[in-house]
């Protein structure tokens, strides 16, 4: 039997596929699944400008290898030259998918519906794609309800990887690899370049912060952003803000003082002082207005606007009366307030930093800063090339970055 | 104004003062805090087995520096020697406490009421102190009501404070430092003589762990430290249960197929796959019963009557029906299921480690697994001595402790 | 002006360019120098072990670029259509190159020399190319005598990039990533699969070793490998020849009591003793011979026939007699006794690691085994695709590969 | 047969005995030797000022196992009351000591000798004390000759420990513990007061430097500090002069563009041209005085006198012609250029770091600068109390560094 007799089908793929991998990862693929590939057309782009095409027959032993396979290239950005729409079926119980539901990369995604391509909404990884009223959108497991018409199979869905922009914004040069040993004043004007442009045209930036900001003295820089303007959306946990409560109330951070780096007896207690503060006035909103809490950066959200969400965690003391300790309501008011961001900046939470980098689609830049090069691989290998990361210091990198920021 | 003009009251303590490093942590506190110290009596232990007794008398320059100073030494084990009962001040609104209310450390605590020195139960840090039919227990600031009559001050408050434990249970030796280049097997072997005792003698042991556990090929072993009676509480959260189906439905863990060490194509859809499994079964035990699950840990847990308990967090894909998402009742059952346990040994998790740290009194004893050194430097310097810390593989950490016990 | 009236030059390509990124790497060289290129042919090979073809014009705004592009362009596998020989230029003094001496890569190198392509022998990164007798080598800067004729430029030069052995010794599964959070269990399979066939084959392997191997307890296993016949030759600083003395005739290592893995009274001495005992006897095979060395990894060594080069280092102790001071010296042995090795498995040391990095040609394969990421991201960042890295506890690895080697 | 009737001993010891843990130390010797004490006179410091005195018998089993522990006590201050001359015994050959030799500590140590006791000239750890004219010094076990006359044994030995300088310097704060989440400037401050107060009275500070200095920027910023006085002595390895000539003449850091950020292609033969332009220069004193080498590190070394030593090791290319390779020689220099150095300061570099803090007596102030926190606790474990350790970035480091000096 020659290649030709296997069950096989055509398939199409064009973009920037050498340059950003795709190419050897579809020949990867069709290679690792037992298949066979015979190139009928590849155009290569003369430039970096330019999209190159490829159009290949790739088969495989059994009419299943093959569907496993034409699944396995979808997310690569291959699709069938014979456009067909994609299989619905119902879902038959809440929170369930039929077995073959599609699951969500976080690239751009079409969807093909009595005829059209439409494009699909709140774009996430790890969702089912609903078809309700001629629209597409990305929905969670649990979100589903009997009768929601689930895309099941890869027949009828084509993704657009993001291509890796390498003169683009001039980030590229941060991605190539992860490490401690580099320049950061470099990177952090890179940075500053960018959200002053994005500040300029509208643009959302978004900042998940861990509590280390504030052991590392970051919350007057971090605060000067806010000010400034720098800052739309925050997302953190209740310790974040339960330091830079304490730090505004007591001036120490887990009980070290912030201006002198030593340890205050007893200051251990200080971080429930400033729950206690807080819950007492009826919250964080309630304790500015009083005139409780009059610096730092819950502060400063308040007063200025920023939209913030406390997710609450297992470690959490208290909480204070701002922290949702409903996880599941904590992811949906994260992803309503990361709408229309356009870059995140992750300091200093590998928690956080992994909620939010599963609920946002590859196009929003992402910035992760860690002083341990562990978190910002795991962070940067989450996603696709979307994120950059940084090994170093929280304090002094706000600090810098403060600086740089016209 | 010589000294003894000013404010002053005589403490004593008792104890093993001196090789528990109390005798430094006092002075130290005196003089940090700008006081002055007369010591009237000193008993110094002659061996290992003996107590220390000390009596001094200490001064500060104000009375209001002495009440400080006081309540910093309390902690170390001081009490002043002519005793009061503790000051109880009623809450005056719900999750608030008085200003000055007694916060909780995680060593054994003792509260003079009506002339008698009384337990204070469900000891735990962070906490402040009820007392309610002449009984005495700890309470989170959330769970305070109005009315609750709360400790205030350090006044007929007494610790006693954990001494190390040198020569007991043989853990000793691993408490100096923390380091990667250490011989794990000897320390895997004191482990588990610890565990065999303790199981011998009806002891309870919990087990907080992370997906690492699964990554790192441990499932097995887990199994069958589970299968012969180790595991008492399973601690975890939401990834464990679902990388664990994962496996044990697909062969993979986050995609990678745990038999050759390759990731599979589109693995990273398969834990989307397990979590649609498990809750269209209706839950793990469910699962278990329908014989949907039928390996693993979480199946030798349904099976072998392990009570465990899942606790949300930010970055929870699904979740699993199992998966506690509020996290005020998933803290609670957190507490309630360690109570009585005697050991804990946490793997590869800091989050759900600090989270069970924050809820243990300082007597139970706590092993914390992990390779990366800084995650458990930071759990061992949370607690007291009470933590003994082993940098290493936890995959393999699990398959020599499977080996090592009886 | 047209792109074909740029200073311009034909190249070509043939190999696994897709698979193993070389022709992004290609594309991207030219795009990043400012230069065009304009693809003549390509052909793809249609199957994992067909090679591709690429012929392609390249310009540049200017001839000098030109030139610097071409450079950038040999050690990615492509070569001028128009072939000639290499140029040759004497050296005007010891230890200097010509300015714009030949710098080598690990790969394998062709040089075009009186009209025959000719091998380079001791290929190894960063030493200028001589020609001597009609034959090439490589020779270290410090090695250049005056009137050495040394390859300069790039005409007549081709490199021979190692392709991704994707499929070959089952290795390439671990180039992946670098994560503690693997099941290392299926590696060590393989890296013992790898090493019983060189041992059937008759090929040689190196391992390189620190003095955590000691510290972790791997003595006994390390002795095991060497008396089965699994250790060729071990290249080691002065430290894990110390400690492994110091095990062996005090039974600590730095001190720790490697059975109880308490640290001794005093036992920082330790290894001050081990020092003057093999000093006092000569050395260490002298010490064997007299009796007074009988265990251990030297002991075995020297037993056993096991080529050993013990390096200095700023940071010695003592140092032993057999330790190599002179660091030209050692990096010459070391080079000698890493001819004809075909596999490098460097244990817990970064300094070394890197040391023996820098002496292997590419296609020698590289086994890294470290707790410490960061370590073996460095070492696997240097070579090409040769290294695969393995974060784990190296005791516990050394006991795993113990019992799975036949 | 009582307590009184196993062999003894009467040993005294004063001095900070509770604040620096000594007393507990002491007393846990006694214990884990099996032997037993019986306190007889303990007079408790009153004050942070005052000294503690203790005088105790202690016994063992046997006269050995009392002879070992008196030999345990003596480092932490202990010496018997009845005071003999230290016994000494001949070296019988060249490079070995009497099997019984006394090894040094890095403490203060005095000999008794001819009835009087003579302060141990260059003291460091790992040595022997020779007496020579009347005079005892410090002397490595390699640099023994026979007839030397060496301590052996303990009697007539009596060490100085240092005690913890709580108060003096601000420098305590920072000896706590070793964390990433800390807030650098105030660290930093204190360091800039030290150093500040060195250079106003003549004292002498030293930098050990490795390359990372140069690949995360600091090369302006340590140029400032050597031109400003701050830098009496550099210890470094062959890389950090090579990668900041790199810099200085070609504007990168191993091939990264340190203006850009971005790897230059082919950059990674930059530092080999470095090198082979410093060779024919004939060595960095004649390139700076030929002009060809105008800027960076090891420019301003020269041009202001700065005593710096570059020792080789196994990684390195070239080396330059100023690298020492024989490192025997560069441990000697190593020690010469820190005769009379009062503060050390060790950026990024193990290796160089723990070969300066062997060779330091316990009174140097050592400050260790790293983003890794292993390797800031291994240098922090290896000395007393002397190093203080920061986790952060070195380039954002010496930037605060330079910007807080007067």
């Amino acid at each position: 039997m020659t290649d030709h007799e296997l069950p096989g089908e055509v398939v199409e793929a064009e973009g920037h596929l050498i340059d950003s991998d795709l190419l050897t990862l579809i020949f990867d693929t069709v290679i690792k699944s037992g298949g066979r590939f015979d190139v009928q057309q590849f155009d290569i782009g003369r430039t970096n400008e330019d999209f190159s095409y490829l159009r290949m027959r790739v088969s495989a032993p059994t009419d299943a290898a093959l569907g496993t396979l034409i699944e396995d290239l979808v997310p690569l950005g291959c699709h069938p030259v014979v456009e067909q729409d994609a299989l619905l079926r119902p879902a038959d119980r809440d929170r369930c998918a039929p077995e073959d539901f599609y699951s969500t990369t976080n690239h751009r995604t079409l969807v093909r519906h009595g005829g059209r391509w439409i494009e699909v909404a709140r774009q996430r990884m790890d969702a089912v794609i609903v078809i309700e009223d001629g629209r597409a959108s990305c929905r969670k497991l649990r979100d589903i309800r009997t009768g929601d018409r689930i895309v099941c199979g890869v027949t009828g869905v084509r993704i657009v990887p993001e291509f890796r922009e390498r003169d683009r914004h001039g980030f590229a040069f941060m991605t190539n690899d992860i490490s401690s040993e580099r320049r950061v004043e470099v990177s952090v004007a890179r940075i500053a370049e960018r959200m002053a442009e994005l500040k300029r045209t509208g643009g959302r930036i978004a900042f998940v912060a861990g509590p280390v900001v504030v052991h590392t003295g970051g919350v007057e820089y971090f605060s000067q952003l806010i000010r400034r303007g720098y800052v739309n959306v925050l997302l953190a946990g209740n310790a974040l803000a339960v330091h830079d409560v304490e730090n505004a109330l007591l001036g120490t951070s887990l009980g070290v003082d912030l201006k002198s780096g030593v340890p205050v007896e007893e200051g251990h207690k200080h971080h429930m002082r400033a729950i206690n503060t807080i819950s007492r006035a009826g919250g964080l909103r309630a304790a500015v207005e009083q005139g409780v809490l009059r610096s730092g950066i819950m502060y400063e959200c308040v007063t200025h606007g920023v939209d913030f969400v406390l997710a609450g965690s297992i470690r959490d003391d208290g909480p204070l009366p701002d922290t949702v300790m409903d996880l599941v309501e904590a992811q949906d008011r994260y992803t309503t307030a990361l709408e229309g961001v356009q870059m995140v900046l992750i300091l200093s939470t590998m928690l956080h930093g992994i909620g939010v980098g599963n609920m946002l689609p590859a196009w929003v830049r992402v910035v992760c800063v860690d002083i341990n090069p562990a978190v910002v691989t795991k962070l940067a290998d989450r996603g696709s090339s979307q994120t950059v990361g940084l090994v170093t210091d929280v304090g002094l990198f706000l600090h810098q970055l403060a600086q740089q920021l016209p």
